[in-house]
């Protein structure tokens, strides 16, 4: 037995981003019981030098659709990142859930060995087998992104506790 | 053609622990520059009530050894978490590197449908099969704590970036 491309990613985006949903549900609970604006998380940053919440849940959805439509072959969608309250992270989040599941194993398996190329700011592009750019690239890039959206809330008073980053 | 559960594990786990250790190399430049104690990281929270840098470390590594033990069905190691210094993470990072990668293809590879049962403070303990436990469980748990010991790095004021958490 093995796993295949397809179960090793799509499932994976799915559940986390779902899990992304009901930690947005206690930051709103949070914020109307300490009665202030939930908007007020969008800007949230770790440190001066890092990117607010509202880009690192971009980032993670641009993660989850980029690594999907890259082993499928296809073009990588753009999508506007013009979200500015809960609701519109909500939004993206359900859309980035619907876009990943909507792949069929069929375009995802076989991509083991595909070439991935990654432009990069500077320098020559990164290319990757299919295989090296699911483990090594995308799902860390991902779950950086998860967890530093997780500990914003954390650090903001959310009561979160891991069983809500795991989802279970 | 598909993925393995060796190579979707043990790879990940060993170089995201070999970026960790540069991650440890800029810290303590960062220490020396400043002219401040290493350990001076070991106790720093992301927020009063989550785990300290010393603990996210620990769990990062027993996220990565107790993973390859379960799937191959042997017993989980067990570490003193004694670590009191930089050089003491170091050393436990490098541990757990050589213990992942001194698992052959042939202890993990056919691990999918293996039942793995992870005991839990309160009520029953959970089960899940090898995939889902290696896809839903142990990489997003590691990730967690890598991300969280990286964020603190960060907050810290130490010079890494995106580039140094992928490690390329």
């Amino acid at each position: 037995m093995t796993i295949s491309m397809h179960s090793a990613s799509a499932p994976v985006f799915g559940r986390m981003l779902g899990n992304l949903l009901a930690w947005l549900d206690k930051a709103e609970a949070h914020a109307t019981a300490r009665k202030f604006d939930g908007a007020n998380y969008l800007g949230l940053r770790l440190a001066p030098d890092m990117l607010p919440f509202t880009r690192q849940i971009q980032i993670a959805s641009d993660a989850a659709k980029g690594c999907m439509a890259r082993l499928a072959g296809q073009e990588l969608p753009s999508w506007e990142d013009n979200e500015a309250s809960v609701a519109d992270l909500r939004a993206r989040i359900q859309k980035t859930i619907d876009y990943v599941r909507n792949f069929e194993p069929a375009q995802i398996d076989g991509s083991e060995g595909r070439e991935i190329t990654i432009p990069r700011r500077s320098g020559e592009p990164l290319k990757l087998t299919g295989e090296a750019f699911l483990k090594h690239y995308a799902l860390p890039n991902f779950f950086f992104h998860m967890t530093t959206a997780y500990a914003l809330l954390r650090h903001a008073g959310v009561d979160l506790g891991k069983a809500d980053y795991l989802g279970r």
